[in-house]
Parts: C-alpha cells; structure tokens; sequence
C-alpha cells in the first residue's frame, strides 16, 4: 500500500491543492502543545475525497474511461468522482438517494456527473449500482473500500510530513476508513515514531469497536451530525490497515463536535464541516491527550447552509 | 509616511501573522483573471487593525507607557488595542457605546482592556474619551486618523507585494482610511505599476464622493452590513493619502456584498465578516473589471453568529 501511496503523491501533484497548515496562539496556549491543522478544506470540492477519486479514475484503462465510472454516495466522494472524471475526460455517473440534500446533487451536477436517484424504502444502492454497471459496463469506484481511493487520500499525510517537522502524534476522523487508512499506512513508513490516533463520534462508535475487539462491528445509520462518519462500518481493506497501523481510536460527543466547528469558525475564522472537526473536538474536550507537536487533519468543509446556522446560533 | 511603513514592517515581523495567500480556480474562472485574496482575517484578534494598533503602541515611550493607552471603537480596533497594549505591558482602556454587541465587549475585556461605557444619547465618545485623557494622562491611540496606525495597516501591502509577483491591481474597502492609506502609499513606492483601487458599500460612499470631488464628504450611521465602514468619514491624513495614491474608487450594493460573503463561504470555505468581502463583491459583481493579476485585500474575519446566520440562511 505505501507503494501505492508514493504513486499517488507524483500522480496527484500539480492536480490536488497543496492545502495549507493553520495555527493558532490560543489553541495552543488552551492545550500547551503545538498544533497543526492540515486544512482539507480547501481541497478542491472542499474535503480530502478529491484525492482518492482522482488517484482512482486515472489508473483505469482506455477501455475503462470510454465506458465511464460509476460510484454511491450522497456526500463528498460524489463530488469528487464527478470532478475527477470531468478532468480526465470519463463520464460519471452517481447513484443518491432521493431524499439526498439537493445542494448536494446540483454541486454534483454541477461538477459534471450524471445523478441516478433512488428510493431508499423500496432498494438498496449496491444492487442499483450492480444493475447500472451490468447495463452500462462502467468501473465502480466505492467511496472507500478501494486500494485506490485509499492510496489517494494517504497523500494527505505525505504532504503533511513535508510540511511539518517531528510531529508526534496525527489525529484523524474515521467513517470507512479511506482517509485513516492511508494515512496511518503514510504515517508508519515515513515517520515510525509518530502516533496515528482515529476520532470517530460517541453516537457512530463502530470502528472503534472494531478496532477495540478486532471483530468488523456494523451500526446502521447513526444520529451524528457529522455526516460524514454515518457509514455503516470500516471497509474491509480498511479495516487490516487500521489494525495494523493505527494506535488508538477515540470517541467525541456530538456537544464537543459542535464546540470545534464553533471554535474553528469564531476563533480560526475556518469553515469545517462537522466530521473535519472531529480531531479538534478530541483535543478541546480532552478525550485525547496531545503531544507536543500534533496535527490535526480537517478533512472537509462542506456543511449546508442550514446545518450551519443551527451550530453558529446556538 | 513610507519610511514609517518600513519600520512598521520591521517592528511586526514576528509579532503579526504572516497571513496567507488564498487563491479558487472557480473565482479565475468566473473572471478570466487570477486573484489572490491577501487574507487578513486569519490575522491576530481576526483583522489587519492589529498592525496599526501594534505598531502605535510600541512606540510609546516609558512615560507614555506607564500611563496607558486609550481608544473608542466599538469593532475590530477595539480588540487590537487591548491585545497590543497586553504584549506591550501596557494599559488599554476602550471606549464603547452602551448598546455595542455583547460579544464585542467581551472579546475586548478577554484580551484585557478595561472598557467605559457612554450612553451614545446622552454624550459624544470623543468627550468621554477626552475627559479620561485628562483624568488619566493616558495616550490616544484613534481607530484610524494617526500616521502609526496607518504605517501598521500599510504592512498587509508589504508583505502581499512580497507574497504575490506582478501585480496590477490592489483592491481594498475603505472606511476611515486606515488600510487604504497605508496600502496605496505602500503600494505606489514599491511597485508604481500597481493600480490600487478602494471598495465602499454604495450605503457609505462618503469617500467615494471625497475622492471624486476633493471635498471630505461625512455620513451618519450609514445603514450597511458592513459594519466596518461605518465610519462618519475618512480621517484628515487619511484623505491626503488617498487623494495622493488611490487610482479610483467603486461602491457595492448589500446584495453584492452578501454574495461575496456567500461565495467565500461556501466555495473558499473562508470566515470573512462583510466589510471585509467588500473587494470579492466589486469583482463578481461587476463593479470593476479585474486586471490580469490582482489582489483583494480580505480585511477580517469577525461576524456575530446573528449576522452569520442571516447571511447564510438566505
């Protein structure tokens, strides 16, 4: 995998941003530690997904781009996939539920996808999406059980460790295991001696069941509001890489993910989706402990207007 | 008031944040030209007020210093003169109307200035803050119409024109003249070429109408969300250096300036408080037309969750 990952990182640059690191005096003083936030955010569609789907679409055969992509999702990597296509010339096409946020079908739309809805009472989006690729022959790109997707968003950590120097300890948010995947796999084999550390929230707790009692847990559709964590478990690739390369995992209240996205917006003037903020909600609510140089991955910034209003008014 | 901005440059290196250059392939897209958003939000108490104010205070001497320092505002200066005046070791006392945000005053108090209310009906601030003065002997440090603070504000150019190569365009909004002063001067005498143009809210277009007619025009308590512009005029030196340095000047609508604070929430993922969206919202609305390479300077981050989610909400 960490192959892959070096590969990704040649292929990637020059295409992904080279998002920046922010500080800041009061959240270190608040922690008396150095941290580092490696900002996603202002990846291209606004969350590290931009890095696997890219990182995926391009290796695939001539054959395979003629006859397209296809790909599940309501959130981030629906955006990604339809960005990532558009630029390498592959038709895309994303399979949503139909009660999907409609902001977030016109953003991929927008991007150049074209949307399948479905009922999400009367079938399940595996079987469409099994039916749509025997009908139409496209490649499926899952949104994270994928080595490809993986290696791709592994490329946040190699950037990370250009940028920062003798870091200790890495925090990032888990959903299926794309991004703490790679990176813990990026972490281990450029910088042993640095602790990789998975934040999920208290209400969608399953990979850190997973990763506690080394058994694949499952919950379905969890209440958090950071939606990006709702998947029902790690995938499978996903979760032998965690096992093997991730030191820890923690759980946040969804009160301590509402007070990171506060501080990130008041105090760091950054606009976080809730599952990006997922690290500083560890760090502020004391869950984790830092290091003396610890980096926070803030992995999106994409958060409807509404989701929004609600925190920033409470 | 050149060389003052050289050694203002000096004096903060260091102390203020080196803030960041953020670029959108969207935003060039839409414009057909490259922008840079010099971003002064991300800079200390969330706001370019905290070079001038640094700046003023720091050449104080012992004398001066021991007695304290004294301000009126009730915005972004407000809580740069009590952060500069706690590194310093120095006093700050704040004079703010009664009715001011909450949130402003405790921000203020957070940093350590002590903070004198005035009933705005019953007295003018300028009195109350003179009265202090002679009770206290402390300095007055104004928001804006003092060469020190001018110097500290034209260091955002320093660094951008160091930042960024070839410009040709400079955008700022303008309330007393304190960034646009300093900027212009700053920008005229390191690069001549640069055109430098200031931003106001069509609501506040007192310099506007000072510029294009060589008389200092005031307005009273101008209605825009800008907040940060409601300033009743350009200060005196402030003018002299307007008309001296500035190329032109252009207004916004409300509406302009609620989409500019929109796009740069949700495609940039940046905190930007109205006043200082004021440039993105001259560009995307067709105010000014872009030159090949210009640069916005985005003035502060710093928005009420009442404001915010308003803006966001629409």
């Amino acid at each position: 995998m960490f192959d892959e990952i070096q590969a990704a990182h040649e292929r990637l640059r020059g295409v992904a941003n080279l998002t920046p690191i922010h500080t800041s005096r009061t959240l270190d003083g608040c922690l008396g530690a150095r941290i580092f936030l490696k900002c996603e955010s202002f990846q291209r569609v606004g969350a590290f997904k931009f890095r696997g789907a890219y990182n995926a679409i391009s290796q695939l055969d001539d054959e395979q781009r003629a006859a397209g992509v296809l790909t599940f999702s309501s959130g981030n990597h629906a955006q990604a996939i339809a960005l990532a296509g558009k630029l390498l010339g592959v038709e895309t096409t994303v399979v949503m539920p139909r009660d999907a946020p409609r902001v977030k079908r016109l953003a991929t739309e927008e991007y150049g996808a074209r949307v399948v809805e479905y009922d999400a009472d009367e079938s399940r989006r595996e079987e469409l999406a099994q039916r749509l690729q025997e009908e139409g022959g496209q490649t499926l790109i899952p949104p994270y059980d994928h080595p490809h997707v993986i290696a791709g968003q592994g490329t946040v950590v190699m950037e990370l460790l250009d940028q920062v120097e003798e870091l200790d300890l890495i925090l990032a948010p888990v959903g299926g295991g794309g991004l703490i995947g790679g990176s813990s796999t990026a972490a281990k084999h450029v910088r042993p001696e640095c602790r990789v550390v998975g934040i999920e929230p208290e209400l969608a707790d399953d990979a850190t069941r997973s990763f506690h009692t080394g058994v694949l847990h499952t919950i379905h559709n969890p209440p958090t509001i950071a939606d990006g964590t709702r998947t029902p478990s790690l995938g499978k690739l996903n979760f032998e890489l965690v096992r093997r390369y991730v030191d820890d995992m923690r759980t946040v209240t969804e009160g301590a993910i509402i007070e990171a996205v506060r501080f990130l917006y008041y105090r760091m003037k950054l606009v976080v989706e809730p599952s990006g903020a997922l690290g500083v909600a560890a760090l502020l609510s004391g869950a984790i402990e830092p290091a003396p140089r610890t980096a926070v991955i803030v992995s999106g910034g994409n958060v409807d207007s509404a989701t929004l209003a609600e925190l920033l008014a409470r």
